[in-house]
């Protein structure tokens, strides 16, 4: 793992959220940008060499709904970049490690991901996030 | 704020954490530390200008040990690098956020502290964390 990639937290409402953060980390978002697949719409703020990543839902059966109505708005993962996310799954999967998904999926921000079950990594949602070449 | 200095990630068993960390990071914690005043045992990994920070309670009474019980293992904090943690705390006291304490205090790692009410910002604990001079 290089770096953290970005944290993703997930908010109620996406643009009460924005500027929330953007006053805590002084700048506003770079990017605003929907993930049809997952059901959400995202923003992305720069912080150091990592960034955050605003989650909120499009649809009551996004993922982030669910999240929200179980445990409140909060963190919801921490992605860390990765040069080959193939071998760090097949790493992963050797050592023990539940992936939630088989084959890297695209993911917000030009990245294929892989996320890990909560369940083998101390509660923590993982995404393993490749730059898209 | 600078950088993500640390992710806090609250664990039940400290020793097996570690390994599972180490695993997932490929590479090994460089310090463990023990935070007297707020009951834990911590340790450190680094991932790029990032640490993770495993934060296991020593006593029942700790604030990890309450978060463990109510919400389980998982993220329990994000920590930002910032130069000057008075201003910082300034100006966010200023801009109406709650802070959990009203002058920096000491924290692991040699750092001075501050942490933000998570009722303020989306349900995510946020740390200001100086470097001591």
């Amino acid at each position: 793992m290089n770096k953290i990639e970005h944290i993703g937290i997930a908010v109620q409402n996406l643009e009460k959220a924005n500027l929330i953060y953007t006053q805590i980390l002084g700048s506003e978002p770079y990017k605003t940008e929907q993930v049809a697949s997952e059901k959400v719409m995202t923003s992305f703020f720069r912080c150091g060499e990592s960034k955050i990543e605003l989650l909120a839902a499009t649809d009551e059966t996004s993922v982030i709904a669910g999240f929200i109505q179980k445990r409140g708005e909060g963190m919801h993962h921490i992605a860390f970049a990765v040069e080959d996310i193939e071998a760090e799954m097949n790493r992963l999967r050797q050592a023990g490690f539940t992936l939630l998904n088989e084959t890297p999926k695209p993911g917000a921000d030009n990245k294929l991901v892989c996320f890990v079950h909560p369940k083998s990594t101390n509660g923590v949602l993982i995404e393993l996030c490749q730059e898209r070449r």
